[in-house]
């Protein structure tokens, strides 16, 4: 039976980049209000995509974007399928080498084949090789081999509001054996993995106002507070001399991997040279002692996303500014509150601001981590599928990334997730000139094809 | 003779009024480019308006923004007027409570009528001062009391890269017995003062660069170093708790005010309160110990101008910034060396630049802060012209701000010069909603029509 499902892919392997590219074009930036009707085009257009291959499928509304809602009727297991249409801002722009909304075919710097735009594989491209595994097994099989529902969201990139009330709403439509969840990578090319850990994420922006209006630094310099000096030091106050963050009681919950995980994040061979050497840096910048997964795995961290702030044009200006902002994230571990280190983090800034400034806060997101459970028998299932597309071992590894969805799938539906993606970590997501390797493509719908087959038959 | 004299200047208010409004309304910005053709019709309109009234007056081209260059001739003394047609940029321009270059009149909160503008008092009501007292005495006498030159530059508010070429190439028809220079303040109103310190400024940018891309921070978030972190260290490494500026031999050539002059200058009555309240600010942020005039007019300062790095648009993006920058001006005291605090700026930059970053400087102005000789006749001449103008007597006082051409005047033609000016701290130059008040610019002028008297019956 599999034999046919991926005879067929690989007969169709053009008109599913065609289908990919159409996706691509569509400029869904869900944090930019002005890309709001490009989000309902692309949520349509998956919509139009599933019902073409059988799916019942319809566009919800939400307060927010819309959500992508499918089903298709099958024997054994019922699986909820996760991705996300919309996509990360593009600036600066002129870091581009073309269109991130014109997708096209290019080489790596080792001539590996790969698919640029913005979202190829952060997420679209990930989220494709779902749908065109399921039109696969429906052209050559005339059905799935178990029940499937796929659920596409348009706001993974800008904290997901309406994703909870949605999961309530359709709680009962969306509750499956288990979720699949396609936002994360492999190790390198050829070399599969499954992740089994996510960081969570707070996300806030500060801005200090000193002076009611922006002042002359000439007359006032010496005299009155610069909101810049007072944030500069709240943000260099972050972190202490070995890269540890100074929040009060920000470690207190973090658990430490254990010696055998260590180990087998060692054996890996990632190392600063392989994830640090291709964009230019050569030194590992977090905790003193850790190692370099370790930080990225398991370690909680803090990083100024933007900071603005007084004169920044052409030129100078002698100005002494009326107001500075910054926005900080921090990627947090299992067993971490949220909550509790947003707070310890307003409570630092606080702690820091003189009573001339005022200080005001903007939340953005606060998501806990995650643990995936390594017992489930489709872990070991979802190892033997990649490991069979990719022709290599499957290994299980840690993201540093969040994808919140993981708890509220946990939380509100009792389900359980498997996070299975073909990313790869010079991908590029987020940054100018985004790709997705061809590879990652095609043997990444293979894999699906594989899994949704043993998902089936051990049913 | 100054009784007929003034009796025309007040006869003549409305029209005085008029030609300032049409020098207003010319956005002669020379920091950026767009405006390069304004700036060039400003200084023209300058010439023409000198000409009119009988001045030998031409546009001098530069390698940037053209200088105004007139003659008049009289008896005794030759005196070198200098003031600057040039603005401040106008940003943040949804400050404005109306277009800046549509000059109008106006009220402060206390009723007082004021004329709003950009450039209403940095600098071109001030220098309008000069030129329609001038007016007023070749209007009334048919000539002037003494022989006048006039230069205006066009690049005081960018550096003045044009202005030493000038003065050495002009030096035979610039030298006079001493220079005028209108870009200060008074106390109050009805405070008249005569400036005898500037200071100096020395203004840098820094770009740090860590990647050579933007990267996603749940990816590299703990092990790649985020620029805006190292930038925001070495801002707040240059100050300590006391605000005492770190750098390296910062204080070395500070010289201490005499303890006659902070009596006097505590005898001013100028306090937080009156400076920093209308502001909004209540509590000093300077040097601890030291009074606030001292922190404005004798001690030296840091302040960072701006500040760029990262997403600083709407919402939210997990990047981890490949860059970050920051303008950075240092205000000197007399004896401090400009390139000396370059230098160790810029070696307190290097030395918190992680290995793995770059740094790149730009300098954009080294110069030293200046004391005026107040045993010069002229000094008691212009205190006695003001106090019979603002009807009050005029004290010495200090300037916080940097007028480099003074020390320029003093190196290459060996010229002494008055600073007189009728700004005052509420001003707001350099900020939304520039004012001058009505009665400095009419007081202003009848000071300037009874001090060239002096000058000339003195000479």
């Amino acid at each position: 039976m599999i034999d046919s499902v991926l005879t067929q892919l690989r007969d169709d392997r053009q008109a599913a980049l065609d289908r990919l590219f159409a996706l691509l074009r569509i400029p869904s930036i869900s944090t930019q209000s002005v890309h709001d009707e490009d989000c309902a085009k692309a949520a349509q257009w998956a919509v139009d995509d599933l019902a073409s291959m059988g799916f019942q499928a319809e566009v919800v509304k939400t307060q927010g974007h819309p959500m992508v809602f499918a089903h298709y009727p099958g024997p054994g297991r019922h699986v909820l399928f996760y991705g996300h249409y919309d996509v990360q801002p593009v600036d600066p722009l002129d870091l581009w080498d073309a269109d991130p909304f014109e997708p096209r075919m290019d080489q790596d710097d080792t001539g590996r084949p790969v698919i640029r735009a913005r979202g190829a594989s952060d997420d679209k491209g990930q989220l494709m090789t779902f749908l065109e595994a399921c039109r696969g097994w429906i052209a050559a099989t005339g059905s799935l081999p178990c029940q499937v529902t796929v659920m596409l969201e348009g706001e993974e990139e800008s904290s997901s509001p309406s994703l909870e009330p949605f999961l309530h709403d359709y709680a009962e439509r969306l509750k499956a054996d288990l979720a699949l969840v396609c936002d994360t990578g492999m190790i390198a090319p050829r070399r599969p993995a499954v992740t089994t850990s996510l960081r969570g994420i707070v996300m806030e922006e500060v801005t200090i106002t000193a002076a009611n209006k922006d002042l002359h630094s000439g007359m006032f310099g010496g005299a009155a507070m610069n909101p810049i000096r007072v944030l500069s030091t709240i943000i260099a106050d972050l972190h202490n001399d070995t890269g540890r963050i100074t929040l009060d009681g920000f470690y207190d919950d973090v658990l430490e991997p254990s010696e055998a995980q260590k180990a087998s994040w060692d054996a890996l061979g990632v190392t600063a040279e392989t994830l640090l050497g291709p964009v230019g840096l050569a030194d590992l910048a977090g905790e003193a002692g850790r190692s370099l997964l370790e930080q990225v795995w398991s370690r909680p961290t803090c990083d100024v996303n933007g900071i603005i702030g007084g004169y920044t044009d052409e030129g100078t200006k002698t100005v002494l500014p009326s107001k500075a902002s910054a926005k900080v994230s921090f990627r947090l571990v299992a067993n971490q509150d949220p909550n509790k280190v947003a707070e310890a983090f307003r409570a630092h800034v606080r702690a820091r601001v003189p009573s001339d400034c005022q200080v005001a806060f903007e939340g953005f997101g606060r998501d806990p981590a995650l643990l995936v459970n390594t017992d489930l028998p489709e872990v070991g299932l979802a190892q033997a599928a990649l490991s069979e597309a990719f022709g290599a071992p499957t290994v299980l590894i840690g993201c540093g990334g969040s994808i919140p969805v993981v708890e509220s799938f946990k939380r509100i539906l009792g389900m359980d997730s498997l996070l299975i993606g073909f990313g790869l970590d010079d991908d590029q997501i987020h940054s100018p000139n985004e790709k997705y390797d061809l590879e990652s493509f095609q043997l990444g719908t293979e894999a699906w094809a594989r899994l949704l087959g043993k998902l089936g038959s051990e049913g």
